[in-house]
């Protein structure tokens, strides 16, 4: 398969080059970064290009890309519903062509969060725990939020949490997201950690997703780059291509 | 719901009972032991029966409440091929009855298998570190096994675990179970723990078990009671009533 | 050595007269609970006698072994300033006698305070999150609290905890002692458990201590009854036998 | 204080010039690599020198940086008993010099050692996890193997663990080193990681150290220039910098 990269030079860019460049089954075209004409991509017959730029510009990339018939695998924020609105109509001209928008790429958190989602419904308790490096600025996580809301969304008709706390100090029992407890730690030496805790009686299950590296993402992409062209449209998120269902 | 307990002066039967008169859902009907006439349980208007006997008895047990139209959740161990094929033999003549046996109620353990196997496909290594009391016989346990043979046959088409371990001492790297490393940890202070440990570049997923109490089996037992009539024939585990696929 | 145990036909007693009798270089003397005599102790050659009593009667019990001149391991809570000065000069009268009083005879979680407060001066950053099953009362636990004031004290020298923290949810960041952030955990299959988390450049330290079982208390007592005799006097905790300094 | 750094154009020598440079107690004087005269350190009046070079060149440094009366902190490896030897004897003739010569300075990995071997006298059962990145060529690493060996040795009077294993898969329980089981994993996805478990009846206790950045040293390394000139002579380790008796 033959794979470009947006935004070459740039930091993820350059991680995709050379991640590209390193798998086998996959040769690299091009790299276009500010100021290169994208017809280069479309020259050196692109199969599929890796898009992690900027809002300001993604969406000139994927009318481009669309056009010509080249897949696109999108890490770029930004996307409102508008603007996906947008790549559907484009895509609706074009039913061979493929865009996968995804907010995460990390194999392990997409699946840490669906597993959640699916222990949700078996278990009396349920809790999140977030750790993360001291210089993060939100707490908790956008990642803690959303698997909470998740595993709330699952769990809706059981009762909530058994909880007999009847003294307690402010914050001790985290925040409420949805009814479920979730705490942050903030800790030197740490990257991105989360862990769902669920309990029932004598027994508990643990969904532990470690990020160490701010390349865990590659694999994820790679993946999505493999298998876009089996799903033709639009499709949000790598969860899709992990056949969970 | 009316449900009746076989082997109720057993631990695993006396627990049972306990649980099925404080569930708000179910009635129990009747609790038979060694020397008590099985029609107690035809007698009491029982729904459904639950088994925690002996293998030489089970399956006149079985017999007895096909017959009569009683629905089984069976936790007795002995079941071979041949007891199966006999089970469905039986239940072909009845088709309004469901039998459910299950060699794991505990529904921790038998998620944390099914997402190993979800998870194993996409993770470049993957090792299990089972932890418990030293008074276990087997090393590794029989659960910590199964679930690598399912994750190895679930990985089959992937290339085995990178490892460049050139000196080692004997033992260090753990047992190979259909090529996947299974390390057995006995310790005073546990009881029955299992982790499965999945990496890729940057990141890694784990899903831990842990079961500290002897009577775990019970939420997962109560589920089978509630369901086991949607599934008449012969239901093996209580995976198929976690609603997975 | 010859062993008593006062308060024996409660729970801890009897768990304790077990033990004694269990120990092979211990032997039993006599069990005295409410209504018996505390001279069977002394009639029966007692050299220690483990004191798992009540608040109402734990003095009058005190009194009687140290003027017998037999030391006492004490696990009955209640004691004041007042109550311990008492006992103090009780003790002046008999310089051959020990008596050790313990809030935590656990050693797993006496050495896992004692390791955090050493460690404390290291690290930039500290936590402790602390995990419960969900009838527990007060949040954070006793031990949490104190675990935190410790080690607060341990690093009254250094800055805070580092922390970028702009946006949170109420809760999220924990409870505040002494300006250690605390969080509590309280999810059904669990019992006690509490992880200190230590970070610096690159590394963490972790420190957990898991009680699945409410007689990990013995292997402490034990401990104390074969060494109180080497401490005359009145002796606060178990922390001064585990030649930690 | 005045700090020069020696190997200043390696990879961990210019992590120690960035981090001298950012630290506010501390003076960056000179960085000396291949090619460079040593003189530039005296010249620039460096009180302290940290040295990553390498076992051809360090006897050369050590011999002229306590001439010149300038503390050193060694992390250089290759120190045989001989070489210890010859800088005891250079070092008897400046009894003002300081060298502090160091296997490992990541104070976590030092704490957690320290730690283990305290709490082994007090449990019945302990074993060790170690977990690396899949390139790791020793199994189990040198951390390891030195932590078992310093338990073994601190519960040398004890029973060993209780093990009733009487069926096992080869290596499932691990490599013995000095009686004590211990297992490594190697992972994608991981750093260098080490669980210490020590269990008696009812609880555990964990001793966790991770490592996910190869700068773990930094803080060991400036935590040791600090100090030094406190210890003339020769010294062994961080370990006696980190006030653990």
């Amino acid at each position: 398969m033959r794979v470009g990269v947006l935004g070459a030079k740039g930091k993820v860019g350059a991680t995709m080059v050379r991640a590209v460049e390193e798998a086998e089954d996959l040769t690299f075209t091009a790299g276009v970064d500010a100021g290169d004409p994208l017809s280069l991509l479309a020259e050196a017959q692109t199969e599929a290009v890796i898009d992690f730029t900027h809002p300001d510009v993604v969406m000139d990339n994927l009318k481009f890309l669309i056009d010509n018939g080249i897949h696109a695998v999108v890490g770029t924020t930004g996307f409102t519903d508008e603007r996906l609105d947008q790549v559907r109509t484009w895509l609706d001209a074009r039913s061979d062509v493929a865009v996968l928008i995804a907010p995460n790429f990390a194999i392990g958190a997409v699946l840490s969060m669906h597993f959640a989602q699916r222990a949700a419904r078996f278990f009396e308790s349920v809790e999140v725990v977030e750790l993360h490096h001291p210089h993060k600025a939100d707490a908790p996580s956008g990642t803690a939020v959303r698997t909470a809301r998740l595993i709330a969304a699952a769990r809706k008709e059981l009762p909530p949490n058994p909880d007999a706390t009847s003294t307690s100090l402010d914050g001790a029992r985290g925040a409420d997201v949805d009814g479920i407890p979730v705490h942050s730690v903030r800790l030197a030496g740490l990257v991105a950690h989360q862990e769902v805790l669920f309990g029932t009686q004598g027994e508990t299950l643990t969904i532990r997703h470690d990020s160490i590296d701010r390349t865990s993402f590659v694999p994820g992409v790679l993946l999505a780059v493999r298998r876009v062209a089996e799903r033709p449209g639009l499709t949000i998120g790598i969860e899709p291509l992990l056949d969970l269902e």
